[in-house]
């Protein structure tokens, strides 16, 4: 048998046995396991040593090797983690009653694990950790294959997590990485439909292409985040200010950074000046249509189809719009599905936009950067999905889990 | 630009109109659908005609004859159906409370439709009028690729519909049909990712595992139904006796008809004789392991790898099991994630089982008949998925919908 199969295999056997565990039991393990972290901090830390010394040598970037890097406060940022999962509710077992039939059979439905979830991600060690537990709660086993940057990282991490299931006498397997990055070994995981219930790519739109088109086991996709700030003709300018400043620079290099604000042409002579002078103040290079260029200087004015960039940068699109059913038209041409934020006092406008609105997230008065699994009480997330199949959005522990039909009767036997 | 780009496109604006129609408008069309059917039944069944004349020469199946054959109440059923259609909940804009955050934002979840749903089926021209109001109800565009087999009759029936959605102003491409069943443009339908979101694909194995191994888009399986029951220790006889006579032999050749039974070894003297007894004044064909054989005759001793065949027929295989654990391993080994059923009176052997089953439906004390998307109340059904990634079991509207994070504040911005 290869590598692959017998992880896969042993995977799905492990995650059968997890089904059969309670609630209580998965917690005190997360307890163990974020004990154990903490405890030997210092294996993980010199493992981490040795991928950072590879850097170089690999071409890893400064935002590369810093997502790379653990310190002692990050290895707690963990354990954290994992003591927040602990103390979240147990999707699994919950029921939902769907109908009471004329023939007297209840019809519920009862919220079971997925199986077996592979994570399949770049440099990031924590990863391992977060995806591990957030799995292990949810009732899933995971097959977690991180990129060579991070391998020894993730290999120091998940022993430690195996060593505490072991201690519950609880499979290994149900927290499995793939000690070789090979990427033949990524497409022979791709091709284990029937032991693999689902893949979760992390990373750059080309590794979330490049599985998408390669993998048979089900993919959730997480493409780019394009979100947009519409300021309507009924804003309160000074909330859509602190909106536009706290999107665009709070953070950059996130999917939850506005990359591009829409501007009611109401409003747009009395909120442009201000909103020129905020971002200058943050340093923010400000492109813009032509329309708003009128009414402020702009570094560069854009045309219809340079609209849409994902700067992850200091760096804005301004559009003057004539109405909110303009700003809807343009989110759905260049928006990406991520996050999209209205600001205005006017409820049926809001409404209309929170309905109309294709994105994962609708956001009504409210920064574009809380548009996180925890921000949105989700307690940690797996990733955010930007398609509609199973999830979409921040995905947490219910995003983990599917629902069975569970039917109760009285000997009903049909006509 | 292609047939099917072209198609796909469409029904992918259309999508966007029907997004923003109430669900008073959605009914009145669906009642006005209802009637124009059964106005323009002769067209239909002329048009069925024609397909029939062709059957001989595609070397079509009686069982297929019959599933192809429109008859005038058969088209008054499918009118039938558009109406209970219109008097169910609609599930777009239905919300629900996630969390309420400590910094004051409200997070709901909010229904919305999928997008475009492309069916991929065989000869069944009922699905047409069927998965149309079912994906218009839920908000979806959808696109149908019947077979040949069916093709003037899903013409006639989208005709008829399309015709209907224009007297509402609404675009006809909400209901398309791919006037052409070349496989090459049912591959291009498969690659036709970002403009269409989900392919069902309804049919023979073999249909499903094609369009499951080619497809670029997200494709929801219904594969083969190999349903169990088991009779616990603690079941009453009689109901036993009822539900397995009802599961095996009210109708044969469906997926929700039992293939086997297991029974506990301390009921096995008492009941197989009298199940023996009821199933062959049906006259069942009874295999059997060597234990079952012990109690009664059986045609055939089955060996451990006979067991799990779908025999769409009067034919089953019994066998005889120490405890509900047995009973839970075999279902794992030889179950199709289908329909699993236990008899018992023991509350807790029930709750073991519903639990621990990894079937899309479980049954207690029920027949595995009523596995199906009108019995258990969904109202109608598009298909019984018999994988866990978005959907589990029979598929009504809220399984052709998606849910995104709604999320109102009052200005917050992240610190």
């Amino acid at each position: 048998m290869s590598l692959i199969k017998e992880i896969a295999l042993k995977a799905s056997q492990a995650a059968k046995v997890l089904a059969g565990v309670s609630t209580d039991t998965k917690n005190q393990v997360l307890q163990a396991m974020a004990n154990a972290l903490e405890a030997q901090q210092q294996q993980i830390i010199e493992a981490n040593r040795q991928d950072l010394s590879q850097a170089d040598e690999l071409g890893l970037s400064a935002a590369m090797v810093d997502r790379l890097t653990l310190t002692p406060a990050r290895v707690a940022d963990m354990a954290q983690g994992l003591r927040t999962l602990a103390s979240l509710e147990d999707p699994v077992g919950k029921t939902r009653l769907q109908a009471e039939r004329p023939n007297g059979l209840k019809v519920e439905k009862m919220r079971i694990p997925l199986g077996v979830v592979c994570m399949i991600y770049e440099a990031r060690p924590n990863v391992t950790a977060d995806a591990g537990a957030l799995c292990f709660k949810s009732g899933n086993a995971v097959i977690l294959r991180g990129g060579k940057e991070a391998l020894a990282s993730s290999l120091a991490i998940s022993a430690i997590l195996q060593q505490v299931l072991e201690q519950f006498n609880l499979p290994a397997a149900l927290i499995s990485v793939v000690p070789n990055p090979d990427r033949a070994l990524m497409q022979e995981l791709m091709e284990q439909q029937g032991l693999i219930d689902v893949i979760i790519p992390r990373g750059g739109e080309g590794l979330i292409r490049y599985v998408t088109e390669n993998s048979k086991v089900p993919v959730i996709q997480h493409f780019k985040g394009v979100c947009h700030l519409y300021i309507d003709r009924d804003a309160d300018i000074n909330q859509a200010l602190s909106l536009l400043v706290n999107g665009k620079t709070q953070r950059t290099g996130v999917c939850n950074a506005l990359e591009g604000c829409l501007v009611h042409k109401d409003i747009a002579a009395d909120f442009l000046p201000l909103a020129a002078e905020a971002l200058k103040e943050k340093s923010v290079f400000i492109n813009g249509c032509e329309q708003t260029a009128q009414h402020i200087q702009v570094g560069k004015v854009l045309k219809e189809e340079e609209f849409g960039q994902e700067y992850l940068d200091l760096e804005i699109a301004i559009r003057q719009v004539d109405n909110v059913d303009a700003a809807l038209a343009h989110i759905d041409r260049f928006g990406s599905h991520h996050t999209e934020v209205i600001c205005t006092t006017n409820e049926e406008t809001a409404a209309r936009f929170q309905r109309l609105v294709d994105a994962s997230v609708v956001m009504w008065n409210a920064s574009s950067r809380f548009s996180d699994g925890a921000e949105l009480g989700l307690g940690a997330e797996i990733g955010i999905a930007t398609t509609k199949l199973h999830a979409y959005g921040p995905m947490g522990l219910e995003a983990l889990t599917a629902e069975k039909f569970v039917v109760t009767g009285s000997g009903q036997i049909k006509g």
